[in-house]
């Protein structure tokens, strides 16, 4: 089941033009939190990504235990080693608040690690990026600490989790989904217990489903702004990314599509805000464009990959595909480089 | 509006030959200030950029929370962590007072942050650097700490500012542009109030300006050596550089334009202490020229690397195209390797 055509004609507006116009950030800034002391290559590649897809700057906020591996992986990375294990919560409060204005999107959860620190961290920083209606992706860890306490992401419409095989079966089971709805409901039904959280099922296909007819998606707090319906339009909607990807599964893929979605998310946010683009798609359409779009572009990439180095393909192999993976999903011209023909 | 063959005429004079004439050093020892808990990258890229547009030696003065990974880019740069938190004033002018006899340009800025102790050891940099009449670029959170205090850098000729689209309105308003001035005279008008530095307003197209019939520049503090009409001779001139550059904005960018004018700058000094060529170009004209040779270049491996990699660019790209990039601009044989033939 190929994406509809009218999907993908609503993804594409909210690609930036590459005419000259915009200035350096309306692109989309993106921030990353994660890196402890095991992890340092899950927040570089899903940072990295989001740059290669075509965001103009990207943060990552982690742990001092994390910060020169990470910084060293690129200069083009900005790292902030501010979650200080002995930090005051009211120092990195401060620091995180500030560092979210500046930013389109965050995406949590890649290296993010179960420490305690960590996870409390997370949560601030997930509670400040709703306080300021900021787009979010959750994904590894973070998916941990929600399913802890569902409330933190419940009814937060600007959020995409993107849970693997695993990953989502425990997430299920954390919101209560009885094991009689089928399997190809589930991601429908865990994004209606979510209050109409969008729901990126990882997996041999990807399933991208939304479901707004849970009680909690009319919650005040779930509203987008400039759309004072959302919580009142209904949505129930699932869609299947069937585009091949490697037969390789070896860590830290699904890092790289936290990047692309979460890029392509920051690219809604400048198209919100009117950096560019019509503003006739909804905002709370953005952030199903999103999983569609990064699914499309991160299969894509990992097939490439697996193209070329086969059996021993690495995650890193699949970062230089990602230029030339939205040139083949979205046409050569909205890549914009020789990368985009290849 | 093309820069004059004059221009670049005199441009290419103050480039080394490569005749094997020079000993190391004599095409430039760069300097960068900059890099701390947050940046690494950005000095990085200044410091990377002033070696592949020809400088023999570049030297990165930062913080100790930022050098493990500045040193991990590359292992050409000397990376000196002097600039410790704790510290003594006294301790760190002398270390820096020491480094910068063995150098032709500071670079100021890249990375620099706003935490207090790397401000406060900028302006110290800064005001060692005029006390040895050295040329130097003030860029990012330098332009910040001249906008705090313009006697900073007011009536220093030997200095060239490089805002950006932000960076520059800010400057104008803290020297005191009035807002009727129109856009294309507004950077003339900052040198003026500045004193006669010249400023690089970095934007679609960009422009050189320098103006010195302000009270500032005739400043007895002022004086270029080796000329000492340098005060007299009042000149008012803004130069246009609209060669192609990238049609992406990823962050990064200014700072190989801080590093190539920097290396100009450097090539500039050992031009005027007779390494080479014949002194025939006043000191007081190497700031402009070598703005206008690094935006022709930077911008021109902006491009390049933009036809590459199109909409996922990063600055890392644009790197290996400086070699290319110089050849375009001044002639295969002033860039002397298959590089500028490419």
């Amino acid at each position: 089941m190929p994406i509809p055509r009218a999907v993908l004609d609503q993804l594409k507006q909210i690609i930036p033009p590459l005419n000259g116009s915009l200035h350096k950030g309306q692109s989309g800034r993106v921030g990353v939190l994660g890196g402890a002391l095991d992890y340092t290559g899950a927040p570089f590649f899903a940072a990295i990504s989001a740059l290669r897809i075509g965001a103009d700057l990207s943060h990552v906020i982690c742990s001092p235990t994390a910060a020169q591996a990470i910084k060293s992986y690129s200069p083009d990375l900005i790292v902030h080693p501010i979650l200080r294990e002995d930090s005051s919560h009211d120092k990195v409060r401060g620091e995180l608040d500030s560092l979210l204005s500046r930013l389109h999107v965050l995406i949590l959860g890649p290296g993010l690690g179960r420490e305690d620190y960590m996870q409390s961290y997370a949560k601030l920083a997930l509670s400040l990026a709703r306080s300021r209606a900021m787009f979010v992706v959750l994904d590894a860890d973070a998916l941990w600490m929600v399913g802890q306490d569902i409330s933190l992401v419940k009814g937060y419409r600007r959020a995409v989790v993107t849970p693997n095989v695993v990953e989502f079966k425990r997430l299920s089971e954390q919101v209560g989904v009885d094991k009689d709805v089928p399997q190809r409901e589930r991601s429908q039904e865990v994004s209606k217990r979510l209050g109409g959280v969008v729901v990126l099922e990882k997996g041999k296909t990807d399933l991208i489903a939304i479901d707004t007819t849970g009680e909690a998606a009319s919650l005040e707090e779930s509203k987008i702004s400039g759309e004072h319906e959302a919580g009142k339009v209904k949505v129930k909607e699932v869609l299947e990314v069937d585009v091949e990807g490697g037969l390789k599964r070896c860590g830290g893929q699904g890092d790289i599509l936290s990047g692309t979605v979460g890029a392509m998310l920051a690219w809604g946010k400048c198209y919100e805000d009117g950096a560019f683009g019509d503003q006739n798609i909804p905002a709370s359409r953005l952030p199903v464009l999103a999983a569609v779009g990064g699914s499309m572009v991160t299969r894509t990439a990992s097939r490439r990959a697996f193209q070329k180095q086969g059996r021993g393909v690495v995650t890193e192999d699949m970062i230089p595909e990602i230029g030339p993976s939205f040139g083949e999903v979205f046409g050569a011209e909205f890549q914009g480089g020789e990368k985009g023909r290849l």
